[in-house]
């Protein structure tokens, strides 16, 4: 990530990658403030055995597509949600990228969707991976059906109580 | 893609992935006309041996969202230019996934960039198409490099018409 | 609805056509994490003998458009603020529809409208309903010209002190 | 519709409407230029025996609103895309009604889907025109899947020259 | 106003107009609620004697340029802030009015500055208003002297201090 | 005006109040090229015996708003529509006016609005205008019942080979 | 700056200066309620040996293009946050100025970089203020690290932690 | 610049640097196909004598503030119009910058004011200069005039036919 601000928003990227248990590793890389660190990240990230790269930025966001233009690594962008414009900012700051350069975009604060994009495009190469995955995908589904039933059965003011008791 | 109307557009993604010799197919999946073909299709593509989908509309754009929605492949969205909005409501039909179905967005219109992404995706498990990958950027560099040459050896005049010309 | 967390303002449909004895019911159906449940919803609904669907959903939200693609009955999208946006991702997701298969959109958390536009409909067929309806309107006209008169009789500063104490 | 001008984007609800066998009118009724008309045309419509009202407008678009507010009929808008604000103006006038008066508000120039909304609302309550609205969609359906079969076969660059044929 | 939900914001109009000592009358006219009373009092409001009309509403925001249509008097438009998308949509609602009906718009919120302008508006046909206008304007320009001196003499600590003991 | 190039637009004004026979100056005051011009346009206009200022300009339009502070009189702002932002950032650096200073802002391009506008305000004193432009009113809402009871008449098809014609 | 409400953004610019030992003097011109003062203030400011002015404003903020159209001194624009609309409002006014007067525009609310581009024009013809920007430069290059530093020594959670102790 | 298209767009910057006789050079720099090119650029720009740096990019625009991070010489960034998004993706990713790296913004497609913002800035160590940016800022004035006048003399017709002209 490029500031230490982005971290409340970038940790469920890695919160994800260790429920399915992809080895991550976390670090701030700032395009503005460390650019001669930035390139030799980017530089260095396939030899250094790195599979798939998540960068989150908020504002005028280069960290992205910055390092998507040191690699041929997948790189997936984070929009992290400015103060000031509510991450329109960041979003068309990473997402806009000229031809040549892919940035794999996520919504605004999307981190856990950069999460489990690294691990569709890991589990690709990886069998035990996408059994994980698999299972993890059905577990949600079946939380959504627990729940539609819940609000069938109990009406909606009594699961809204619920709701709040938890 | 969505609708024919797209062709033009995606056709750029078919293009590069010709260029970097990945193996591809094209059809027409709409997600509001043919709901039932598009849930066969995300749900059967894993096993018949796609690896990465690229997925194209415009509007208020569902394909991208729902096939990512059936299927634990990675999938690449490419926001279809609107006439009425510029492409922000394809984008942000696109991109605003909620958490736990993630799409690998990129640039409005940027069809080559999805066709780029998916080949760095691929590329992660087939080293001879890393090399290729690699020369390509490579390619790109030098034609940079190039047209700043010319540029500062003839000036921006010069510079100009000879781009006319071409 | 796409999630229960669209309950709070969702749940303001009911509440209208409760006042307005329309049986209706209310569950948890997303686009994303249960897409053949919505696919099976979809498709059984005329003939489970509804009428009208109101689905409301944020972000990229698919939910409405893809359930008008699955019937052809009349279906009224609502978009559930978000985060991020302020709604207009989900406004632009629901009401951006291509030709073919028409979304009833109503405002950003606009649940109320989203239920008394299906009382609309359904009394287009049930006399008994557009005296009820009828009655309502007049009721939320009587309101107005009410508070107008106090407006006007107490003056600016006592009808504001008369708001803050209810 | 308000004016002359929305003409060639409104007609194209009547002519899926024709294609349904839906009767109609079209007429013009200016919320600025003729109010008092609006006021009247909208009191008598349920009256004179119609049973939905698509009203387009452009820009500041009052018409569809105020129609709602004076009929209990279902009103259906339809945002006609403006010069200068392609349209954003026309949508949000429309689909941001207060509490109390829904106007189903379809997609910008969406007169199209306007009539469609019509029928799948006029459908309710014919069983004749739901088995028309029926065969449509699967029509369109039909459509899709021919051109996927044709892009299948033909390969892109021959499907894109039987295009531009057309 | 619409809506006495917009009173806190356009009771400013009311105050700067009894600084200047300009009679004025605030009720609730709903354009969507009440349409009927807002024909009379817009028709009517010239024979009553009333020369400027401020008119303050939020959302689909159509009171100002409906009263404008009835009415060959000034209008003044005031977008209310609305919660969802922070008045945009009440702004355009008001200012983009078709050729042939003006409202003379101003900020969002922006109901002080509808007071000044009917008081400038006003104050063409009364020299004693005008006076008392020009003397308004006198005290606003030496408040922001007196304050730029004090700041100046003080230093930003010690004003800033200053200011919040206030 | 801010500039010649915005004449195309501004002369709609001037159009408008020479058909209500309403005297008028036409001019150029730069905000930013000639800002002492426009500190003393403002300053002169009342002793000069001006009533009304039309102010039209693009982009960072800064004319309106300076004028407004130079000057007690009614200014009426003009958003010209700029080219790269479809004169959004006109309308915004025209309506957003700070509390203190009123600029009555109409629609992007709508000098001929303006126009209407300042004979509105002018009418309050002039009785002869007043009914020129109660004149007309009456001829443009003429004009929508003519166009109405032509299209009702003629049908859809016929009506609109009219219109090309003309 | 335009407004003493603007001082707590603006502040941000002086504490920066002083850092880096630029002199710098803080005062309140407001463009709309004192325009005479702005305009001395511009023209009188290179004979006072002012070199760059940073001018901050929010709203229609017309203060940063005003300047710069009186004084041939570059002028740094400061776009401060509006309440109504998260300062685009402002940005758009100082950005989008007119061919043939700049302002150098940075970022909503971004009155510190103001302060630090207002040092890099200056440091051009001062070498003792140019080491000490080197040095500022480094020191905030130096913090970035040692926080990557510790991130990757101590973890996500413990790093987290951390940061809500200080 | 970025890219050569951008070139028609950049080259006003050269052409005014041109009439004001400042030396300049004009070269591609891709941020994103020539990162190390960008760092050395950036790097040996103050050993190498520059001054002032004007960066032109376009959609994800990222060499203006990557090359703001690479020296601490003064950087103006122009937003270059993108097909997509009329520019406001270019201007956000350029002007948003965070702390402690700034940016000098101008408008869209605005490289004329780029050229004049690094003649003023340049004018501070160089009286000549300064002379001609005076003569040239007049000259601008006088058009101005020239322009008011022949409009008052000609009135509104005349004049608009001498330009057509032109």
């Amino acid at each position: 990530m490029g500031s230490d601000s982005d971290l409340p928003v970038m940790q469920e990227a890695a919160g994800i990658l260790k429920i399915l248990e992809v080895p991550y590793e976390v670090t701030i890389v700032s395009a503005h403030r460390t650019p001669e660190r930035m390139v030799a990240y980017g530089r260095e990230a396939r030899e250094r055995g790195l599979k798939v790269i998540i960068a989150g930025a908020g504002g005028a966001a280069h960290l992205p597509g910055m390092v998507a233009s040191l690699t041929p690594l997948p790189v997936i962008g984070v929009p992290v949600k400015s103060r000031q414009m509510n991450g329109l900012d960041s979003l068309l700051s990473i997402v806009q990228m000229p031809g040549g350069i892919p940035v794999a975009t996520v919504a605004i604060n999307g981190a856990r969707n950069a999460g489990l994009l690294a691990a569709r495009i890991l589990a690709l190469g990886d069998e035990a991976l996408m059994d994980r995955l698999d299972r993890w995908i059905h577990q949600q589904t079946d939380q959504v059906l627990k729940k539609a039933q819940a609000l069938e059965t109990m009406g909606v003011e009594a699961f809204l109580e619920g709701r709040q008791e938890q």
